[in-house]
């Protein structure tokens, strides 16, 4: 594991950035009433899921069953879509098959939290990811013994004992709520719920923003009904879409001002990470940016904070003996939140 | 199960609707030099994918293996996407689970072929269908026994072992060819070659297109090299897609013209349903087109050949019983390519 302290080479390019925003007042409020507007427009016109309920009154009791005995993580993890049909055929959507969310929930909840977990439906989950999204499918971890019961083989017995073993604990435990989405309208109702719902514990509980949420929707009033026709010619399909209102802003300075809240960037232009990850957190002015490549993603990020910006690695020789950097940088989100409930202390 | 012959109502809406074409007469070819063009002007100007030599391999082996001795269908599965990046982040994809081309795959090994899987990566695979894509991970169909073995759970076992032998089975009689694709230009260049590939056996093989194929994609000279940034403030996505040429045509008529060939039409719009199914059979000139509604299509689906329209259903009291409609249809489809064969028999 290498630990590089990058502040000195984040304010070169910090200078040199283009159309860098300067440094924010964080006492005079940034967004007029326009900005504002944007959110509220946006859950006014887009329509809420019908399950919603259903999921405040889980979330609820999850988070009276937790409260006061351990924090709570709310770990977002995988891509959202954007349909452009009503009746779905056709959607935008954004990498991710939620490795990042999947796997800091399990160091999470073994560090002591209870984790909500939302996340993209059919995306890696903690503790099943170790086998799927992978060459085997199911049936190939099986065999029939002896007896005519269907086993696992041989083979992998050892290792899923463990993985079992720590899976049944948590739900044991009562360690994780799975909360699914898909859509990026149905992400964003969820999100402010739970963070609405989680205000009696804000300032022990941490928001871990790992999914990939798309900058752009189609407004209702803008999607096809049925399915997009293709003129049988040379026709063409234009898609027009909206940027996404910014609402980790809301989230930050109204749906959850007293937690700690980390954010990722990420980012395929190494050029551009660096500033991307410090844009992000002076235009929403919250705890932590986690940057990151597409390409080196799962041996390399950098926290991004005000002050600072510090790499964490795992080597390839690391990487290939199993060891998962979310080992190293959950501790250590971890240790900062420590640091943060205990600065907001009363 | 019911079978209804729309030979009526479909010659209603084939009059009635908008803009049909007239009946083509196949001795005379259908496109001129543009069209022909436009699909060569494909595999061109877009890159083929780096691994097809060794896919190449695997095909000849496996039709090597079974040439001769019993029937080989290609199925087709799975919707494909468009990356809008090279570094993709974000890309278009098409709805589907890969449902039907899962279960029709048992089905037609069941009825004694070998089947090529031509799926969309991660998407559903035969047999283990059956316990993926749902609420249910993985783990929670585990227990450890009082020995200490990781077992499937009493409740699944008799279930599961019957799966787990049919699945056994297929993959030690060697019944099973997996290629995977995830965008739609894997797909294309797959598609052509192993329908190039299948030649010496095309009289006896069935091209059964069940995949979810994009109808627009980005040309490679238009694809971002990086993740597309959204302009900070009001800065909107325009995505401006260009047709996918017409493939299905140039497979009919150059890259298996004795093969019979198997289209699916998806809809949304009842309306449009039979209209949209008769202009594939007329336009491409293969030799059937199942249709069905994304709303149904799991108890409902239309034959549309030339001369007829026959719906197959079978009833929600029976698919709550675990009865799949395509355990009516794909026996049909074998009918009708023992017909087919027999025909072109020389």
């Amino acid at each position: 594991m290498t630990i590089v302290n990058r502040t000195q080479s984040l304010e070169k390019i910090h200078t040199s950035a283009p159309k860098l925003e300067s440094a924010i007042d964080r006492s005079v409020p940034e967004s007029g009433p326009a900005e504002v507007d944007e959110e509220t427009n946006y859950f006014a016109t887009n329509p809420e899921p019908p399950y919603l309920a259903e999921i405040q009154q889980q979330v609820n009791e999850f988070i009276a069953f937790h409260s006061g005995k351990r924090r709570i993580a709310l770990v977002t993890s995988g891509g959202t879509t954007v349909p452009l049909e009503n009746n779905t055929v056709r959607f935008i959507d954004n990498f991710s098959a939620g490795t990042r969310g999947a796997t800091s929930t399990e160091y999470f909840i073994e560090n002591g939290y209870a984790v909500i977990f939302l996340h993209r439906q059919f995306s890696l989950l903690p503790y099943s990811r170790h086998y799927s999204h992978n060459t085997n499918c199911f049936l190939d971890y099986l065999d029939e013994n002896e007896s005519g019961t269907v086993v696992i083989s041989k083979e992998y017995q050892e290792e899923m004992k463990v993985v079992l073993n720590k899976y049944q604990k948590a739900k044991d435990d009562n360690l994780m709520l799975f909360v699914p989405f898909t859509t990026v309208n149905q992400y964003l109702f969820t999100l402010r719920l739970i963070s609405l719902e989680l205000k009696p514990v804000h300032s022990t509980c941490l928001f871990f923003l790992a999914a990939a949420v798309s900058d752009f929707f189609l407004p209702t009033s803008k999607v096809a009904e049925h399915k997009i026709q293709s003129q049988g010619g040379g026709g063409k399909l234009v898609v027009d879409l909206d940027p996404v209102p910014k609402f980790l802003k809301r989230l930050v300075e109204e749906w959850a001002p007293n937690a700690m809240i980390v954010s990722f960037k990420l980012e395929t232009d190494e050029k551009l990470l660096l500033f991307k990850a410090r844009q992000a957190l002076t235009r929403y002015s919250h705890q932590l940016v986690i940057g990151n490549l597409l390409q080196t993603r799962k041996r390399e990020v950098v926290f991004v904070t005000t002050d600072d910006a510090v790499d964490y690695t795992i080597s390839e020789e690391e990487e290939a003996r199993g060891v998962e950097i979310e080992s190293v940088i959950i501790p250590k989100v971890i240790d900062a939140h420590s640091t943060w409930i205990s600065q907001h202390k009363q």
